[in-house]
């Protein structure tokens, strides 16, 4: 949706692309359309949902021809049902890859630090992720490897927000950055073993290396997931596969 | 056709539109198609002609719905005539556009040093374009104010090939640098007034100040222009309207 998360996707899936001249890089069918109604106004209540423009988007797509759709926006992700409702193709979610590589990545952390929007945390769309494919599932939910999503304070929240708001209008100065870090630090002290940049906006002003833990870069971690996905490195995962949709007769 | 160049011309086209909220963003709808023949091959007569699948694919983004078209690669304008005879919508080209930019900012240029493919120097994309445009045709050709259009030697221009293709191939290294200055600066010892960067890889490791003389980035200049246009500040230039095909009964 923000166009700028839009064109870094685009050129970090051709720097993941291993090619040996330009034909080998991936063809990729693009709508960047920044119409789309905001996502966590619609998700407090206070907007119209995004929903019917994304699967109207969606299913263009899949009419031009393409093998797989992918969506780098986090919130957006609290609309993936109703965009893969109508769909015969797959699509490769940016929340399920970021989890996975959460967990191949990181199996002993037990905190994660999420930066992301007001919309994607009340969606619950990372910690729904974490709880959804805990391996063994006890009794006692708390004593579950279930680990846990931690946030930023209301206020900090609100003002990660206004940055947000102000990174989608081409905001990325040094103060842009030192704020974004300054967050990172705040999830860090509230004990965060890793960090999810959980907003495709967060890396634009945020590098892998910015702090003293690690950073999951979601945007770079698609497009990384898609390269292997579209090269057959490996087959599509489970969570992609389109919906088979049963007509019953009643 | 460059994936690069086309993420490049993406982040420009966002970074030169004015906006109040992300919504005011235009939408843009990409078909990065790196799949595409190589231009300068087809134009050499050493492969296949790009043209029909550019064809084909401008004609996809028609039905798409788009308002007009453009192809952030100038080597590809040599195939513009048969892109465009299909097309009811207006198709803006970046080798018209910079012409024009290169007169009205720098009318008193009497030399523009071109970096652009063999393919688009074969083609005389640049040459024709300032030929078809000047304001007082002489009967002496050479008297009429037509700059005049400088090009690499030829053993630069094959060592400018084979970078050209190392930066497709994702190099934007120091090194890369280095060597595009280097033939930015033959041409200003060729006499060069101003260097068109008439190639959309030459951008990613050319910046506007590394050389003595202005560059125009023909990439950033569509861009420029395609949010004038799109945002109605000023009418499609005449270049751009669709042909008018007549059918004359024979």
């Amino acid at each position: 949706m923000g166009p700028q998360a839009t064109a870094d996707f685009l050129a970090k899936l051709v720097a993941a692309t291993p090619v040996d001249r330009e034909q080998d890089h991936l063809r990729v069918q693009i709508d960047s359309n920044p119409k789309v109604p905001d996502r966590s106004d619609a998700i407090a209540g206070r907007g119209p949902s995004p929903g019917p423009v994304l699967a109207a988007m969606a299913a263009a797509l899949e009419r031009a021809g393409v093998d797989f759709l992918v969506m780098p926006c986090n919130t957006a992700h609290a609309f993936e049902l109703e965009i893969r409702a109508g769909l015969g193709v797959p699509f490769v979610s940016i929340v399920a890859e970021a989890g996975a590589a959460c967990r191949r990545n990181w199996p002993a952390a037990r905190r994660y630090g999420l930066l992301a929007t007001s919309g994607c945390i009340a969606a619950r769309l990372y910690q729904d992720n974490f709880e959804d494919n805990v391996e063994e599932v006890l009794e006692d939910r708390h004593a579950a490897r279930v680990p846990s999503v931690v946030t930023l304070s209301p206020a900090d929240q609100q003002r990660f927000m206004a940055l947000l708001y102000r990174i989608k209008l081409g905001d990325q100065s040094n103060a842009a950055r030192a704020a974004m870090r300054g967050f990172g630090n705040a999830l860090i002290d509230a004990g965060a073993d890793v960090i999810i940049a959980g907003c495709t906006e967060v890396p634009l002003v945020l590098g892998a290396t910015d702090l003293a833990r690690p950073v999951l870069d979601t945007s770079a971690n698609l497009a990384q997931r898609c390269v292997r996905y579209a090269l057959r490195f490996e087959p599509l995962p489970a969570h992609a596969q389109p919906f088979m949709i049963e007509i019953s007769k009643a």
